[in-house]
């Protein structure tokens, strides 16, 4: 069957994205867009910058030595790769230091588990404490237990967590992290333990930050790898009283100063007008940090890179930012809002990369309704990397969080997170397990929306407008 | 085409294996092999004799008082399982235990390493050395260095393992932790770190033991894991000295005495002939030994519970030996074979299972040549588990080495060990990593190798005509 050229030529207009793009960016800049898309594809993803990383800084905790040595390091690194203004903006937070940790089973037989303190445990005292341990199904569970049942023990809560492509179960799961401890602490517990928030079956343990009410004592709390936490229910199920040597060397620091690394391209018609970049600089101090978020600071300073390389400036601003103080309280992200808040309305959209390395599935944006349009288009030159429109609702990312407040536009290119918390937070986040052609597809993603969003005809309503949506 | 069925009985007598089975095993013996088979491969392949010998003893270094808390286990375990007669055989050993490893690069920046001292590495003084570091590719190019190169420095061979099926990578790449040491120490080097004897990317050291010569000075060796290596390749690849942080607690003991602990099976007609079927007990001290050797210890029960679950008795006797400290030296093989070499021509067969919980793909075995027809019988037996015909050639497996000069008959159940390597050796290996399905798979092959055997209306042929074959 022959169709004339005319009439399919229209129902493509009126059908398709097609429709939209036509409308509103203009033939110059898709052709620009689709080159930055083939160009970043056929790159490294900035594979060069996260290896530089976590090669010359390693680990990266907030508040330690390395944490200023990778400052020094983001700042030269942003000033080489052309940035045309690169500056630092100061962070303030508490934090916390892990010495040592040591968790063993010393009844019914002697066996020591692989464990991590939570981050913001208080210490034992030296040579540590010895307790039975009393084993719930989940924070709930703990929630409901009577004082008796908990009081002069260690708290083991044992919910796992599931596999998920886009990190949902995270959430679940992770309140017995955050909450354990306090709740056990309320009880009369000596200690908590908790399963790893995790997915893998390798014996790692996995970090992160526990809750505490400075109003209540906070008792030591750690994580056991998935395997130990299997042993440790195997070992319950025998029936006789299992007892638990856990001691904790730790200590949190009230105030230490850090800072947000900050480049800027500068928009040839409105510079004052920015589309923001993030991710964090900060890493946990047990592994390199190569998936959260040196993968995020090598996608983001590959996309400005890829935008640089043009032989124009867009119109808008685009800044790159890497946080400070992320994995222990959105520091540098609070610290962000906080300073900018005058200039949310300048602000057009942010949009942070820290969910590891896998490829980037979808895209959501939380944007004013007239900016829809725009971010559909943007969309339909997504779609050839493989990348679906998602939910009119978006967070930007851990680090935006902070400026939902203000109303922040955001959006969230959403990685493929099925084997992200295999790493998360454990020492086996290193840079072998980030696959250099998933980075480049990322930060092809990243280039793309970049750049239409720089170009684009209709501001994305961040102010007053979006508080609360 | 109608072929008579006498015809076709006569073809099949002449050109298949029945024709060797039909001649060689009454259908009774048959029957019952597969009834063993089918059996076997229903149950759970002994999962429940790990997980009990995981779970309450866990990780069991030999010398350790988890070794003797280990050896009461076992004997307790064979006793419940209905064997007519257990008993221990002592075995003498030298033996070490790892207090602490630390390695940790001081320059060009500070960062820890995940590592593992090698047994029989002696300690630092305390608080360890630090040293700059030198890189070899493999063995025989620290073999062929100047002792100018390597005098002062910590030497760093970074060889890679390899995956095999057959863990035929595993010996090329292992020289390095034997010989490493000692080849440094020759050469004036204060410290040796290897790349770990292991497949992985996860970040686990793999440990093991490296070889010593009493007459020279021993020098303190640890590996590294295979992240940790790449992260030192690319520390050296700066082009800034590298310096390293090296301490390493541990101790040698000169003697302990442990025990092999066996099974019997007594035989019907011919009691004095063994068909001996072998696992190592020990593990190392940093995992729950599931895989190495739980994983062995369960296949041979459970192939001896099979068969003990029979109305009748075989033939001959079947023992099964559960080896004292093989991981520091075979000392269980070594000690029972000094203990049994006037007795050899009535050890029919040996076959340890000491490779993980993989399938078992091949059966090879070195038996005298008129025995090789039983072993082709025994294979179409194994047929239905996907079990191949392999070489006329065999270990027996480790703890059966020390029985080859005395020219014990010995059979291999080759299993798969693709992913064995990741294990090997590290804390990692625990109970999860074993799939009941395939250890029923091998529990079924061990099952019929073992009737068979133990019926076989030819004997073997240990003895001195089997000698250096």
């Amino acid at each position: 069957m022959k169709i004339p050229g005319i009439t399919l030529s229209v129902c493509l207009l009126l059908f398709t994205p097609l429709a939209a793009q036509a409308e509103l960016f203009n033939e110059d800049d898709l052709a620009i867009a689709r080159d930055l898309r083939a160009s970043a594809l056929a790159g490294n993803g900035g594979f060069d910058v996260v290896e530089d990383l976590t090669t010359r800084i390693g680990p990266r905790m907030a508040g330690t030595e390395a944490d200023a040595r990778a400052v020094a390091w983001a700042q030269a690194m942003l000033e080489e790769a052309g940035f045309d203004r690169v500056w630092l903006e100061p962070v303030t937070f508490p934090t916390w230091y892990r010495d040592f940790e040591r968790v063993a089973v010393v009844e019914p037989v002697e066996q020591a588990f692989e464990a991590l303190a939570l981050g913001f445990s208080p210490g034992t005292e030296p040579g540590g404490l010895v307790a039975e341990v009393v084993m719930f199904d989940d924070l709930d569970a703990l929630e409901a237990a009577s004082d008796d049942q908990v009081e002069g023990r260690i708290v083991f809560i044992r919910n796992r967590m599931e596999r998920s492509r886009d990190g949902s179960s995270y959430g679940p799961a992770v309140r017995a992290r955050s909450l354990g401890a306090q709740v056990a602490a309320r009880k009369g517990a000596v200690g908590a333990l908790i399963r790893s928030i995790g997915t893998s079956t390798n014996r790692f343990a996995h970090t992160g930050t526990m809750r505490f009410d400075t109003a209540q004592r906070s008792i030591p709390a750690a994580a056991i790898s998935n395997p130990d936490a299997d042993q440790l229910e195997r070992l319950m199920g025998l029936g006789e009283p299992v007892r638990l040597h856990l001691e904790i060397s730790a200590e949190t620091i009230e105030s230490y100063t850090s800072y947000n690394v900050l480049g800027e391209i500068t928009g040839s018609e409105s510079p004052e007008k920015i589309v923001a970049l993030g991710a964090h600089l900060d890493s946990w101090d047990v592994g390199t940090g190569a998936l959260d978020d040196g993968a995020g600071v090598a996608i983001i300073t590959e996309a400005a890179r890829q935008i640089m390389a043009l032989d124009q400036r867009p119109r808008r601003s685009i800044h790159v930012i890497l946080f400070a103080a992320e994995e222990i309280g959105l520091w540098g992200g609070r610290a962000w809002a906080d300073a900018h808040k005058d200039n949310f309305e300048n602000y057009q959209l942010g949009a942070e990369s820290d969910f590891g390395a896998g490829p980037i599935y979808a895209i959501s944006a939380k944007v004013a309704d007239e900016a829809w349009p725009v971010i559909e288009a943007i969309q339909a030159e997504l779609e050839p990397l493989g990348i679906e429109l998602g939910r009119r609702t978006a967070s930007g990312g851990p680090d935006f969080i902070p400026s939902a407040p203000f109303g922040l536009a955001v959006v969230d290119l959403h990685q493929d997170g099925t084997t992200y918390f295999d790493y998360h937070h454990t020492e086996n986040d290193t840079l072998d397990k980030i696959d250099p052609k998933d980075l480049a597809q990322n930060a092809a993603a990243y280039a793309v929306l970049t750049w239409l969003a720089a170009q684009s005809p209709i501001d994305f309503g961040s102010g007053p407008g979006l508080i609360g949506r």
